[in-house]
């Protein structure tokens, strides 16, 4: 387990972390009384509550900000589409059999967790200080042969930092090679394995009563949006650049999801497709908006030297120095930022790593990861590529869709071309079965070729031309047959392939990442968590908390609550006979804000104190400005200091 | 095509409106560049808008108003679970294969097309009016066999018109009953069919890499929250009644989907489990408050006589007269309603049916859909069922989760009862490897017998007991071994398995059917559509329209563009070239409720006019004005009426 520790300092004990979060029932694996599924989880009432949360601001931040174009394509996917799309042929993981016991493991994985427990194991033999994670520790106690402290080389350390600070970019030849050469094998049993093959991640389906369609479930998004291009152009009135966007789950068969809530089969994704002409130079109206803001950098030169040392830089210096390929996709890794930061997530505790060539698809232009810290490491948790013309132009070729832009060129362009004219009425009866072959070969000569064969044919007479598969191979054609004229040809339209930047956000992974950044716990009481969301991501916004079961209250806390949920603010009221104390201390553990005591002062002249969950300190106005002062703080309008420093500090009851 | 009218009388003309609503994107058939998967449809932007904005409201009406629990549960979902709630047997339409050409038909639709169709044939020898789906016809006159114009006997249209009103009522082999006859056959071929098989709906596919765990994709979402039962009642502070919720995608492998929107292979849903007390009477708190909405109702009595009459009636009289089965169902029923109203359905257009006998699972008290009339005849968009303990029974008994509720008694139960106490030590000896089969025979006896052997004891000082598999099938126990008394046993805690009412709704299919309920043309120019949502459901509140391409428009409409946006009203600006009459109706056809000028008068004096789409009356204020009408609009606070009424009238130029 990395070190991560809290805004107060204690370290994140994931343990205690994750037991909360299930007792609470921010969620819980799937199927648990059939004895669940590894990589299989269900949010209960909390975290389905912050998910919607985070997908309501997702929404406002990015499309109504930027005007976008939502979309919601099927998941079902016919075979033929991700087919083109590569994913048939390369969506897909390496796994090592252990032929003896039939345990099946991600190789990259696998030889993650062998070097880095060696190394733990050399930090050992000399005596050095190891940060143990409890957790993976107990397992490897009862199961592996690896735990052991034995000293390494000094440029055998090397090498496996090395390979460890680049795990990403081997693939399954490289990773075979890496398991012979350091004899890596199945850690529970020490059986040697069989060589890393490919297994494909797509569950598959079938589609239809007839079982003559194969399907799979998507990998992502984003096909979907592809195939609209067309539609959608034609919906934005034929303006670029545009984007579409789509939130809705996605799958991916893991070969053996072990990490909680960030590597699970079934997950729900927001991505964006923003589509803009290469020719531009991706240059974006609003970069100048973000250009100075801060970012932590982790750039693939860095990764490569074999270290994992963040460049701070503004994102404007990024892209003029070349390290961000260009203003679209730097304006993008910017709103990414002010997001991630909008939900809550620590500054700290976030960078962008720059993916490596091998990492990278073959044809993407370049690729950032926003990555946040948590106790399992950094987490790669938003992707911002760009695309290229890939995708669009493979459905193309395909299905011979215009997957295109045309606009009118501002002026006409002029080509100086040699252009050839055929005399089809003689040319039929004279090729027969061979003109359309024929016409094609000629159609195919080069401009260069037919400058040449212009000469040839006013000095002649006639020409030979070359086609395959027809006579002799050779074909004579005379002056009555073909004419080959240079003339100027007027192009009024532009037609392109437009590029895609695609920033595409893991929203579970970024759930689970954000409560461990606001996670912490009360001073001297440690089993005491907090949750400390930001309100506008809050599962519940107040609790309404009667001081007593005095039924005085009863009425002025269904009064308050019926108010406040007119005005959109969530809330509960909790009027259970356990102590206040300990009330508040449930819903520090849900993240709820702020809370209100109805108590007999309240009764008497209608007035409540309001508590803000973070600092404990409360205030004490009437109903009224109570309930502005929830709406405002809810709405970002204020902040608790801003309502603190205007209402009056109530300090009657110790209630934290 | 059924005739259905619009609010002005016109007739729905399916063919012109869903050209519109594709030409719109409101929705579009997936993969339609590959040539598209039947029953797979994506959503375009105003589509996907308007999903989104019932689905606000949905999570508005029921889950804040009535604090239900949401939760968020994976689609994929193993075997065995599905193998206990009864899918993998029973969730299967019934398809006759045509062996000839391979041609698959789902067996009730075929016989309700094919008996339409004589019936038609019928009316037309008879020399009747009929009323015509050219789209239908237009398909039949190519390949159907059926289409003629024969008359029936009397007696044979009564029982045609009786089979199609029960058709959801017939099993397979009432099916083939039906199909033999009256000789139905391949409508395109005239070749005879194979008889009925049942297909399983469900999408199967593989968990993990090992292919060891079969599973489908959930054809419903209520599973994951029976699941989950004990976990919420926990969450709930053990507290009932209570409700679940949850909306996602769920997945039927059609046979051969056909009906557009309305029926499709992955569909979204929201579904309420509403657990409740059996022995409470199912009894609502809040039936007060709805109990005198009247309601359309469809009762099975007048169904099972032929009929589709309408009983008007309120809930209240429902519930009382046991039409509908208690209150708890009657209070949803009124609230499904309600839900249904606040979209913009229209209540002329919106029965509930009960379901009848065969329709209806075998553990189900009642069951109740809200259907709405369309196009395509009364359509099934939400249900509402009564479906007693069956799902939490069957879960329970399968794994042993405890899935019931534990509640202290008010006063503690005394019940006398003959126990048995048996002694271990000897009686471990005697039986050896026997024992535990001779202990749970004897743990068996009912009370009666145990009083008989008590008496025999005493006597005899022995008894004889069956054990079956056990010696001779008979075992001798003397004193030494057992005890029988007559105690009384204290229950201080009662136990049972809640009852659960489920409101299911059909998220497209709602959306399809409102579609078409507020679809209308403008007098004198039937091409010219409007769709009229509410402003709450609409896609988009406000189009900015500068009267011109003056740049002095421009910052105008842009400072409103961003403060209507921040007000939370979603906005768009078309400063196309096209005419301001155009612009407002292509919005129409959008369902832009309402549309802002900026003319020459405003940049004078930041003045606007305000359109209403329906009436295409205008209204002339201020900034501010505009605006806080437009809020108070979206919000549902005040109507146009109430707009038109305090601000002036604006009749200068004619843009509708």
């Amino acid at each position: 387990m990395a070190t991560v520790t809290t805004k107060t300092g204690q370290v994140v004990d994931r343990m205690v972390l994750d037991s909360m979060l299930r007792r609470r029932l921010f969620y819980t694996p799937s199927f648990e009384i059939y004895g669940g599924v590894s990589g299989l989880y269900d949010y209960g009432p909390p975290g389905c509550a912050v998910l919607n949360n985070i997908v309501d601001l997702w929404r406002k931040h990015f499309v109504l900000e930027e005007d976008m174009l939502e979309v919601d394509c099927t998941m079902l996917t016919p075979h033929e589409i991700l087919k083109t799309s590569g994913h048939v042929e390369k969506f897909a993981d390496w796994m090592c059999k252990d032929p003896k016991t039939g345990e099946i493991f991600r190789a990259d994985h696998l030889v993650e967790e062998v070097l880095e427990t060696r190394l733990k194991g050399d930090k050992e033999a000399r005596g050095q200080k190891v940060v143990v994670d409890e957790e993976k520790e107990a397992k490897k106690k009862k199961k592996s042969k690896e735990a052991k402290a034995v000293k390494l080389d000094d440029a055998v350390v090397k090498e496996y930092e090395e390979i460890l600070a680049q795990i990403d970019n081997y693939d399954g030849p490289a990773l075979e090679k890496i398991i012979t050469k350091f004899d890596i094998r199945n850690p529970a049993t020490d059986g040697n394995l069989l060589p890393p093959v490919a297994f494909n991640l797509m569950f598959q389906t079938s589609i239809g009563p007839s079982s003559n369609m194969p399907g799979y479930l998507r990998p992502e998004t984003a096909q979907g949006q592809f195939l609209n291009f067309q539609k959608l152009l034609e919906f934005n009135q034929q303006s670029m650049p545009f984007a579409s966007a789509s939130i809705g789950k996605s799958f991916r068969n893991e070969i053996s999801p072990r990490a909680g809530l960030l590597r699970v089969r079934e997950f729900l994704m927001a991505e964006i497709e923003h589509y803009v002409d290469p020719e531009s130079g991706k240059k974006h109206t609003r970069f100048e908006e973000i250009k100075d803001m801060e970012l932590s950098l982790l750039p693939r030169e860095v990764q490569l030297s074999g270290s994992t040392k963040t460049v701070s830089m503004t994102i404007g210096k990024a892209v003029e120095t070349g390290m961000v390929d260009n203003e679209t996709l730097g304006y993008f890794i910017a709103r990414i930022q002010a997001f991630l930061l909008r939900l809550g997530v620590n500054p700290k505790k976030l960078r962008f790593r720059q993916h490596m060539a091998n990492e990278m698809a073959h044809y993407a232009a370049d690729c950032w990861d926003a990555e946040l810290e948590t106790s399992y490491g950094w987490i790669e948790c938003v992707g911002c590529a760009d695309r290229s013309a890939y995708d669009l132009t493979v459905h193309k070729n395909k299905t011979g869709a215009p997957l295109v832009v045309r606009e009118p060129r501002a002026e006409p362009l002029k080509v100086e071309e040699w252009q050839i004219d055929l005399d089809k009425k003689k040319f039929g009866p004279r090729f027969k079965k061979d003109g359309k072959t024929v016409e094609a070969a000629i159609e195919a000569l080069s401009q260069d070729f037919r400058e040449k064969l212009a000469l040839d044919l006013e000095k002649q007479g006639k020409i030979e031309v070359d086609v395959a598969g027809v006579g002799s191979g050779k074909v004579e054609l005379d002056k009555d047959l073909i004419q080959i004229e240079k003339r100027t040809r007027v192009e009024n339209v532009r037609e392109y392939t437009p590029n895609v930047i695609e920033p595409s956000f893991g929203i579970g992974r970024i759930l689970y990442s954000l409560m461990e950044h606001v996670y912490w716990s009360r001073e001297g009481d440690e089993a005491r968590g907090v949750l400390s969301f930001p309100p506008v991501i809050a599962p519940t916004k107040v609790l309404i908390v009667p001081l007593s079961s005095n039924p005085a209250f009863r009425p002025l806390s269904q009064h308050l609550m019926m108010k406040l949920r007119r005005m959109g603010v969530s809330n509960r009221v909790d009027d259970s006979s356990a102590s206040i104390g300990k009330r508040y201390a449930r819903n520090d553990e849900l993240g709820t804000p702020f809370g209100i005591t109805v108590d007999f002062q309240s009764v008497k002249d209608n007035t409540f104190t309001l508590r803000d969950r973070d600092s404990t300190k409360q205030v004490r106005a009437s109903e009224d400005e109570i309930a502005q002062a929830l709406k405002s703080l809810v709405d970002g309008e204020e902040t608790w200091e801003d309502i603190r420093q205007r209402l009056p500090e109530f300090t009657g009851q110790e209630i934290d």
